[in-house]
C-alpha cells in the first residue's frame, strides 16, 4: 500500500518569534514594512481596507492602497491610517481608444512606488474587470521584475489560475486559496480533481508544478507547501465563518513574509536556509488563528472581521512581547 | 582641539505649565485657539486630519484644513470637530488658461480666515502637484504679512526648500524636518552633507542661515534651534515608527506656539524674553513623545497614529491638570 505523504504540525510561535524584528532606537519610519494592497473597486471596498489595516496592526510601518476612482474615497473614510491611490480604471468607464495610453499611466503610478515596498498584496477585492485585469498583470510583472514578494487572493487568484505564466517559477510569490480558489487552481494546473485522500501530496505537486510558488491552502488546518515541504498550522480558532478573514490573512502573510526576508538577511540568523515565504504563511495563519480565537471568546456569533482585527495586535503579543 | 556645542535637555514639563493657558470662565470660543492645516490632496488625506485633530485634541478651540476638492469630503468624514474647506486645486483640474483666476479665488478663500487663525500648518498631505504649491507659497506669503505663526512639514518642507525665499527671516516659521528632509535641507542652504559629530552647530548654522527661522530636527532626540540657542527634548517615547506621527507634531506644535506667544504677552509673565517657537517646539515634542509612550504601552507593536492621537490629552493633563 503507498504510504501517504504528511504534513508536519509547525511550531509556529517559534517561527513567529524568530521572524518578527527587535523595536529598536536605531530603526526609522518604514523598515518594519511597507506593504501595497492592488485591490478595490465600484463593487468592493471593504477587503482591500481589512488586508491594508492588518498589515498596520501586525506591526507594518506604512501600508497602501492601489485601487478604482470610485474606491478611494470609501476606503480612505474607512481609516486616515491608510495611504489610497485613486489609479486603477474599469472598462465601463474607458474607451477602447483609450486604453493603452490609461493603462500606460497606471502602471507608471505604481512603478514610482514599486521599488519602496516590501511586499504587494494582489487581489483583495480586485472584481473581475478585463481591463482591471489586464493592468493587474502588468504590475505583477513589474513587481516580478524588481523582485518584489507578492501574495495572491481573492481575485487574483482568479486571474493567476488563468494566468499561471504570471507566477510560474516566482519563489516569491505566495498563493492563498480557499476551499473552491483551491479546487480550480488543482484543475487547471494538473487537470485533475482534488484530492480528499492524499491531499498533501498533491499540494506538493501543485507547487511544484508552479514552479514552487508558495501555496497556502484555507481549511481546517491550513496547509503551507513550496514544492519542497508541507507544513501544516492547526491552532484552534473560531468557528465563525464572516467574510474577509481571508483578507486579515493575506495583509499579515504580507508582513511576516517581509520580516522573514529581513531576518534571513542578517548573517547571524539561521533562517538562511529556509524558504521566507513559507515561515510568512506560517506566521500568518497562527496569527488570524489566534486572533480569531480571541475575538470569538468575546463577541460569539456577532464576531465580524473587523472585531478580529482588533485581536491581531495582543495575538502578536502574547506570542512574542514587543520590549 | 575644537570644543562641540552641546545642546541642552529642557525641562520640558516647566515649558508646558507655563505656557498652557488655564482654563477660565471669562474665556470665550477661540482664545484656546483656532489652528488652520494647509494639505489634503486626491492621494493623502490621513496626514491633515491627524494634524488637525490633535490640535484639538492638545486644547485648541477651532481647528480647520484647507483641501483640495477631492479630499474634502474624505476628511470631513474622518471627524465632525472639524472645518473642512473645499478650496485647493490641483494642475489634472485646472485648464492653463484658467490658473491665474483660480489661484485668485483659492487666495481669497483662505485671506477671508487669515487674520483669524493663531497658527498654519503647511504640508500634511499636500502633495508636490506644482500649480497647488504654486498656490501655497502664495498662501505662505499672507499669512506672513499678517504675521501668523507657520509650522511647515511635509510636502511643505519640500516646497520650503526650493524656495527659502518663503521662510527666509521670518521669525514666526518652525520647520519640523525628518531625517530625511534635514539632509536636503543642509544641502540646499549649507550646501554641504549632514555633520554626524558636530550636529549641534551644523543646526545652529542652519538656523541662523534662514535668518532664525526655528528648526525643529526630529530624530532620537528632537534637537530644536532659531539660530540663537539649542535645545533637546529626549523625553523616552516609542520605538513604533508607524506613519503619521509628524503629523501629530506639527498640529501640538501649532497649538502650543499659539499658546507661547499668548503668555508671553501677558505683562506679568517671564516668558517675554522666550521665544515662543522654541516653546512650541519644546511642548509639542515632549507630548508627543508622551502620548507615544502611553498608547504602545496598550498597544504595543500594533499601535498606530490614531491610539498616539487619543493619549494627547491624557500626556496634557498629566503635566498640567486642567483643574
Amino acid at each position: 500500500m503507498q504510504q501517504h505523504l504528511s504534513s508536519v504540525e509547525v511550531d509556529a510561535d517559534s517561527v513567529i518569534r524568530a521572524i518578527t524584528p527587535a523595536l529598536d532606537a536605531s530603526r526609522h519610519k518604514g523598515q518594519a514594512g511597507k506593504i501595497a494592497v492592488i485591490g478595490g473597486c465600484r463593487e468592493y471596498t471593504g477587503a482591500p481596507y481589512f488586508a491594508a489595516i492588518s498589515a498596520l496592526k501586525i506591526g507594518a510601518d506604512l501600508s497602501h492602497v492601489f485601487c478604482t476612482k470610485d474606491a478611494a474615497p470609501v476606503i480612505k473614510s474607512y481609516s486616515p491610517e491608510l495611504i489610497v491611490h485613486p489609479i486603477l480604471e474599469e472598462s465601463y468607464s474607458v474607451r477602447e481608444e483609450d486604453k493603452k495610453i490609461i493603462s500606460g499611466k497606471v502602471l507608471a503610478e505604481v512603478d514610482k512606488w514599486m521599488e519602496r515596498f516590501d511586499c504587494l498584496v494582489i487581489g483583495p477585492g480586485l472584481g473581475r474587470d478585463p481591463f482591471l485585469l489586464d493592468c493587474v498583470s502588468e504590475i505583477m510583472r513589474h513587481a516580478r521584475q524588481s523582485n518584489v514578494p507578492i501574495v495572491i487572493d481573492g481575485d487574483g487568484l482568479f486571474l493567476v489560475t488563468n494566468n499561471l505564466d504570471l507566477v510560474s517559477g516566482y519563489a516569491l510569490a505566495v498563493l492563498t486559496p480557499n476551499v473552491n480558489e483551491y479546487k480550480r487552481l488543482v484543475q487547471k494546473v494538473l487537470s485533475s480533481e482534488v484530492d480528499d485522500v492524499d491531499g498533501t501530496q498533491q499540494l506538493v505537486s501543485l507547487s511544484k508544478q508552479i514552479g514552487g510558488v508558495t501555496v497556502l491552502k484555507k481549511g481546517k488546518s491550513d496547509l503551507i507547501s513550496d514544492g519542497a515541504t508541507v507544513k501544516s498550522v492547526s491552532i484552534y480558532g473560531s468557528l465563525r465563518r464572516c467574510g474577509g478573514q481571508g483578507d486579515i490573512l493575506s495583509g499579515s502573510v504580507a508582513v511576516f513574509l517581509s520580516w522573514a526576508r529581513q531576518a534571513a538577511s542578517d548573517p547571524n540568523s539561521n533562517l538562511s536556509s529556509k524558504n521566507p515565504t513559507v515561515l510568512g504563511c506560517i506566521a500568518g495563519s497562527a496569527i488570524l488563528r489566534k486572533a480569531a480565537s480571541l475575538a470569538f471568546s468575546n463577541k460569539k456569533r456577532s464576531t465580524v472581521t473587523g472585531d478580529i482585527i482588533e485581536c491581531l495586535g495582543k495575538s502578536v503579543e502574547d506570542v512574542c512581547p514587543a520590549c
